[in-house]
């Protein structure tokens, strides 16, 4: 079978690092590197956890590269009511045993697209300053760039009252990549809410008898608890889970072609993204954004991954 | 019985015209005056537009005043392949049978709020303009207005991706009105939205054996073609008739406590209200926001008056 | 002699009131009336300054107007580090004789304009509130002003690094004049810098035998002491001046069509004027910027003017 | 003697050409290396006329690395108009006897200044992107980063009527170049226009009997022709090697420390540097600010130079 190539650009983070496991556990996929950014933690926290979460789906071989430290020209922000102090708060997991790459995250993505023979997905779950970065350095990574599947934006926001925290942590960056050309399909709040850990999910992982199962229930209670206390949900949205989902069983997602385009000047709107649900802007698709989950058929996908560990 | 004294501040446009006629309909309502703005159509148009919905409900004392032909500072648009190119396209109605007053609509509300012994509620459905110019020249009418009961804005935009109409059309203003402190209630697009003029609704509508009722209909059907054509909607939603029974019967509503915020300056997102729903901003309350209609009550309301002509 | 019909329109600051004054003093010139603005200090302040000084000159005649208390849509910001407190400190002028007309000033200027038979030139030599009030609501006097000659922007500011204070105080309202169409003349800081009242020309005015000089020369030594603090400059320069001088004898003037343009939107640059003086933009030319004035030749129109009283 | 060390970071460009020249033949300076980076014309351009200019000069053994191909995320403009279509119009030049280096620009800048045992001073003369790739790649150069001596900006513009064309080209680089904390000495129009290459001055740099200096003197003349059909100058600024004359001789430089912000949300003011000479902002000091020129000094220090050759 022909595998997807795939680059896992992330801040775990709890939907980051269920991302990971989930993409690991499928056979469709081929995990080319995974490179992190500065997001829900520090650069250093997040590429730990990602380390961390290696170590525990055993993937012994694919690079991990530490990316950017900070926004493209805006000051870093974190989110750590969301995801504790560490970025991956509630299960305890053991220290990496292995230290990242020396090669900086967007040049890992720079190499892999370019070294591959085959065109490149890149899963992008946190902010898109290692893209941005890629793009700039080197735009000829266009020609092998399959599709950007990422997690951000939406018609409303979390982070401010109408942007997502992907976007909203570096809108320059996200302009830069919906500018770019490159096929693009979004995850955005609307269709990432949909997917909600609720109490029956988190069952359903806790009756799989396996220890990334076990991590995978205690990342959901912790990510479910602050979500009540910030937002009032009853869940968490597993919203990074997506991208990978998406790459796996499209059929699973009702998409629509449309415009989006991101705000980076506003006074109160930097980092929202403009979805052109109606067409109303006259602006050319360039991306297709997530409507519709089918709910039932995306857990499914993620318990059956689950019970193969 | 003490009624509310009002001013219907507006730009017909099918659902001004309801509402002014609704508002006429009511006895809990005095209407003080009516003011147009520049919005759905030219200032000349939705000036005779008042005046004709006026001779239909027979309002034959109330002041009509033209106001402002142009936003404060941005270039003026008129929404067409809305209410056609009268601004209310449909029905025929006879030429008015008296013209708008000498006096500017902005000095009419600053004349009318300065005279009127208790508080006066504004209802704005147009943009902002009259209403800014009015606490620009007389700040001071903020101490004897009760509420500016508008409609605007919303979580999610109809002209833009994430602006609506009214508030798009002049930011500026609608800034104005948002910083002003006067208590704010918000009919925006996720409320208006919910009062969708279905076949149903026509029907019955149509089966009310009075002129007005019959005008009504043809309102509705006319603008339900232009929903249907430019946002494949099943019946329009009679936006700004939701100012005038939140006056009547407030109970109807689920309203919630928000700060919210106009955007003047983004590249894409000038006239995007930002409505903090979840106290992310920090940003102090400011206004009501409309969340649920008790949809079967409002169109009970609507019937109801619609009989009594 | 056919005299041109002009408005003052000012926030008296001390410049302002010497505007007034060799305003009154030129047989070329016909003041129709006095508004005023909210800017050097609160619209009370200035407006009675604007009366003391109708009085010390015996403008019994002219309607003095108060106008707009705040900036459109801003906050009110005012100079009292440049003017002191009472916007005109300084010299002990008694209180005025009358009071302010019941009509605002934005609505004086659209009467006093609409009701002159020979087209009007209006100076406004503080934020331009009242002319954009008066262009909005009334737009069709554009076509009975003959020229807006004002004293504000420059390729250099006074206020920021960009912006010059009376566009700073309401770039929203300075836009609407730049972009209304009317011809404009600017006095802009490049121009308004030249005309330094020194030590020489303080003595020069002292040595005139009236009380209308004593006065100028107790207002000029104030407002040098202030301009030596805050920008280190040896003696002020009387800006608003230029904009009556202009009328009176252009000749004094070298000037050069531009267009001039004003950012609202920027982080740092609202009220920064942008003066295409190289046409760089490819904008249309909308605006006389003055670059080089005849200093010697309009120190000595001042002097003439102020040995008349 | 210590040299001090530099790395050219340049878009040649006809002053960046001098620029090199005069680095090359100065014992003070020793050139780390020359990045390139997209700004008068596009990277292959502005990377083939460095490779030009070093063989023109033997510089044989410093590394030339090719950077950035296009703003951060604006689009690029280049600037034929003014440096012909080469980049480099005017003298006939040999091509490249070597081709640039693998490494991109900005990766050679992080690695020179990490391998350095003493601190680096960086001379950007083109848009600041391949810095801004550096800081946002590998932060921690800072630590060994003397100084950054650009050339950028000023009180006034050139490509706009506020903005100059490095920062213009670049407002969000420059931002995260101004806002980084590195020190930062700034040569801009302000003070580049003072270093006017006169008819004078090019007869002076024709009576030197070298193939270098003969260069210069039809790089001169083709600069001098375009600041003359663009800008109606008497000869052309060469802006950018006030940078390397500055390194090597501070005395000839009048500097004051002063606040410069970056403006990237305007709508008309992207680029424009808010050099802030009064201390009105109350921003704290960022940079060192060109004022004043020695003219005479510096025209005998690149003449000097040029003998040498
Ligand atoms: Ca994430
Ligand atoms: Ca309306
Ligand atoms: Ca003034
Ligand atoms: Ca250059």
């Amino acid at each position: 079978m022909d595998k997807r190539k795939i680059i896992l650009d992330c801040d775990p983070g709890h939907d980051d690092a269920i991302a990971i496991i989930l993409a690991a556990a499928r056979p469709e996929l081929e995990i080319l590197g995974i490179t992190t950014v500065s997001g829900n933690a520090e650069i250093e926290k997040t590429t730990n956890n990602a380390l961390k979460v290696c170590d525990l789906v055993s993937l012994k071989d694919v690079v991990v590269s530490k990316g950017a430290s900070e926004p493209l020209i805006r000051v870093r922000e974190t989110a750590p009511g969301i995801h504790g102090d560490s970025g991956l708060d509630g299960p305890e997991l053991p220290d990496p045993s292995r230290s990242w790459s020396d090669e900086h995250g967007s040049d890992t993505i720079i190499r892999l697209v370019k070294e591959s023979n085959e065109p490149v997905t890149i899963l992008p779950t946190g902010p898109l300053t290692n893209v941005a970065l890629a793009l700039t350095k080197a735009p000829e990574i266009k020609n092998n760039i399959e599709e950007i599947v990422l997690m951000g934006g939406g018609t409303f926001g979390n982070w401010t009252p109408t942007a997502e925290f992907n976007i909203w942590a570096d809108p320059e960056a996200a302009k830069k990549v919906f500018d770019s050309g490159v096929p693009i399909a979004v995850m955005g709040l609307d269709i990432t809410h949909q997917a909600l850990a609720t109490k029956e999910v988190i069952e359903q992982v806790n009756k799989i008898d396996n220890n990334v199962a076990r991590i995978v229930g205690e990342l959901l209670v912790f990510f479910a608890s602050t979500y009540k206390e910030m937002f009032d949900f009853d869940g968490a949205p597993v919203h990074d889970v997506l991208t990978v989902a998406y790459c796996v069983a499209p059929e699973l997602f009702k998409m629509k072609d449309v415009n989006i385009t991101v705000e980076t000047k506003g006074e109160f709107t930097a980092g929202t993204t403009l979805v052109d649900l109606h067409g109303v802007t006259g602006r050319e698709v360039n991306a297709k954004f997530g409507l519709e989950l089918d709910v039932e058929g995306f857990w499914k996908l993620m318990i059956d991954a689950l019970k193969k560990y």
